[in-house]
């Protein structure tokens, strides 16, 4: 922030600081770190000023000004992304929304809640939990993640396939828009049909056509009955198969579905120093599943069971256990959430966010697989994730050598890796981002993702709300 | 049709019947008969062409010659719409999408279905159920209506409260766009992350944006049991606790709770000639509910039966019956169905699409009839419809006389009622239109329903992707 400034954007960041005062503007570099550094630590911010405005007002106030300054904003929740959507580039301003906090209504009648963009996804989640409803959207960052960053990039995660995408969760919103005018269209209705339905715009947009400064929610009554299951399944085809039985057997009762490889098992005992094998045996595939029934009792674990039993029958599992426990349900998941960990202390780990049809996934990942062999013979491939959603996250590890040269050819091989994977993703009809959006990070991959047309009319809607590209620019579009 | 025309009108006729064939251009009368009149029988198309293209290829083609003529386009699926969205003023050529109606893909283990935009709804709902899942949209034109239409509209019906309206029906979308390029948006991922949701422009817009020619659906598992129950509630409110109740009970199981009043049951006999009434006392307000459930067994009648009697002890309910077999469960949906059938009987009916709040309804009701009365003493209001949305059909009947003075009266106060019941609902921040649309009947009621500042958006959109105002012009906006 030492780079010398023109006089206009000066008399600007003057302005901004008179406006928010101490509280708004945060100066010290100690302070400004953990807004600055990217997720990953793969990239830095440098912008000209880093505010956190305290109201809607405010934000459409630092907008109004900004603009008139010619200044682009970059805004900001949790800073929990992963491509890069939130990193502010030099001559830019970053806007944390972390300080609009309040939640402003909950009402259990109408099951909704209006929150603003900086409530932490966790303290909404607790706050339906109050009156006993739900929000059901829960994702790995919940704990530090935002309500406004969820719904910018139309986060995922582990319900979505029970219950649908951030989008679909929301019935009202809040955007200040690039001019700085405020949109209040927090509705609470169930239907509207009177014109374009402005809201879905903003939803997934990442920032790049105004900033959501507050949603109207639609929550859902929370289940009473929970049922969590590891389950050894030999292939990713009878993984699917387990699926469409337990959905069928329960009436659609599956929360969440997650696949996870034997690596997940035998990279928590190597990397985390974590033993943890609920099954006697190996399996190459496990799923870990979770079932909820919204009226108490034991029919949902009597369902599961004889499902389970059937499947284990059928071939499409080989082994499996049910948590006894609230204990042995936290120990279950922990395999799952020790994927990412494991990422990290392996190092040099390859990501890929992706998803193609549900029937396709097993065609995909053995696709990936070869094309990944082909390139980097040793490479370890660790796919995970959703597989009830089609959305996997097909993770790499580098070759397992201790020679620094091994390292540095694998990652330098990154580029051509993703490229592969990407190929077999599009030729199967997928998406290269499925939850995780594009930023700054994907946006050379979109022309490759979306057709020409796609692409022009995302331009003409970019240009028609934001003309001037003061709105997250070089974020999503090319 | 016989209007002169000027000769590049002429030219660009010609070239659409010999691009269409005999089958693509319905030129009698009588043929023209059934999609020229409005559905209400109070309004007729008169446009230049009525065309009827076999494939997307012929759609494009037709924007392409219609654009370059100048000649604006009306899109029309069965014809079935209620705000005259699907009218076709002089100068226009109204474009019927019935022929394009191949289901092109069941994919079961995907959940999906791809439509194009002129199969019949009963239809796709039937194919879905062949191959034992269910498309969760339902509603009273479903025999007749087309799913090009419904998406166009974003409908709604009976099953939103569970389900959803139609645009949360859809992964993908095929549209040609204003100047006849093809969008081949049919996706059929849970997950996608990459850019802007194109689709969501193109739902709800009634065509105004562009001309949705096929769709990729979203299906899910089919109930296996299914309970239906008439229950009379004392009040409005009384009617709210119920379906908490019920949602509660039976872990969010209901899928259809439609309100009707006594004018239900006395208006059938009186004016249907149906003696229907299912239960021993009278009562002014009544309940039709549906709950589903994915497995079969008992537990749902329990569940169902356990509810009811809690009700009834509670004073929420003051009787009840549920239904013991399908034609039974039938005749209770004719009570329903038989509403629409009265008001036509009645005659000079007037019509309220709206919605507020689903925990303002009780306000509602009592302050649109307090205002009616205060217009017309005479005047029957019988408010019916989705009550698990806040939807409500405010209609209302003509005073009870005979005299046609009287009538005409009624009549003529019309749009004074009808101001009088908008000023009601956006009172209560609710909605002009629920989910029939505004077409060109509500038109002039926009710029009350949503701020400037909306409008000026959605104006902005329209002229983005139809500067020429080609795409049904005289709908929605202003």
């Amino acid at each position: 922030m030492s780079t010398p400034v023109p006089q206009t954007v000066q008399a600007c960041l003057a302005a901004l600081a008179d406006l928010l005062g101490p509280a708004g503007v945060i100066s010290e570099a100690e302070a400004q770190a953990p807004y600055l550094m990217e997720a990953r630590g793969n990239a830095v911010s440098t912008p000209l000023a880093l505010l956190r405005p305290g109201t809607v007002e405010e934000v459409a106030a630092v907008v109004r000004l900004t603009a008139a300054a010619g200044i682009a904003l970059v805004p900001q929740g949790g800073n929990t992304g992963l491509v890069g959507g939130a990193l502010a580039a030099a001559g830019t301003v970053l806007l944390n929304l972390g300080r609009l906090n309040r939640i402003r209504e909950v009402d259990a009648l109408d099951h909704t809640m209006t929150v603003e963009a900086g409530v932490i996804l966790a303290t909404v989640q607790q706050a339906a939990n109050d009156v006993d409803l739900m929000f059901p959207l829960s994702l790995g960052a919940e704990g530090s993640c935002t309500i406004g960053g969820n719904l910018s990039t139309n986060a995922g995660g582990i319900l979505t396939l029970r219950y649908g995408n951030a989008r679909a969760q929301v019935l009202g919103l809040e955007v200040v828009l690039p001019d700085g005018q405020i949109w209040n269209g927090l509705r609470r209705l169930r239907k509207d049909n009177t014109g374009y339905d402005l809201k879905h715009l903003f939803l997934g947009a990442e920032g790049t056509l105004g900033i959501i400064t507050a949603a109207t929610l639609s929550l859902v009554p929370r289940p009473r009955q929970m049922e969590t299951a590891l389950v050894a399944v030999p292939d990713v085809t009878a993984a699917l198969r387990l699926l469409k039985r337990l959905r069928q057997a329960s009436g659609d009762a599956v929360s969440a579905f997650e696949i996870m490889p034997r690596f997940a098992i035998d990279g928590a005992a190597r990397y985390l120093g974590e033993h943890n094998d609920p099954l006697s045996e190996p399996s190459p595939w496990y799923i870990l599943t979770e079932l909820t029934a919204g009226t108490p009792g034991d029919a949902l674990r009597e369902t599961v069971e004889g499902a389970l039993a059937e499947a284990l029958e059928a071939g499409e599992a080989t082994d499996a256990t049910l948590a006894a426990s609230g204990d042995q349900r936290q120990k279950l998941w922990r395999l799952r959430e020790g994927l990412p960990e494991i990422g990290r202390k392996v190092g040099g780990a390859l990501h890929h966010d992706v998803a193609v049809p549900v029937s396709r996934v097993p065609q995909f990942i053995e696709r990936a697989n070869r094309a990944v062999a082909d390139l980097c013979p040793g490479a370890r491939p660790y796919p995970f994730g959703h597989l009830g959603d089609g959305n996997i996250h097909y993770n790499i590890a580098r070759p397992d050598s201790d020679d620094p040269a091994d390292r540095a050819a694998f990652l330098a091989l990154g580029p051509r890796i993703m490229r592969a994977v990407h190929d077999v993703v599009l030729d199967l009809d997928g998406s290269i981002s499925a939850e995780h959006g594009i930023g700054s990070k994907k946006r050379d991959e979109l022309a490759r993702a979306r057709s020409p047309l796609e692409i022009t009319l995302m331009a003409e809607l970019k240009r028609v709300l934001d003309p001037r590209d003061l709105m997250n620019p070089g974020k999503i579009l090319p």
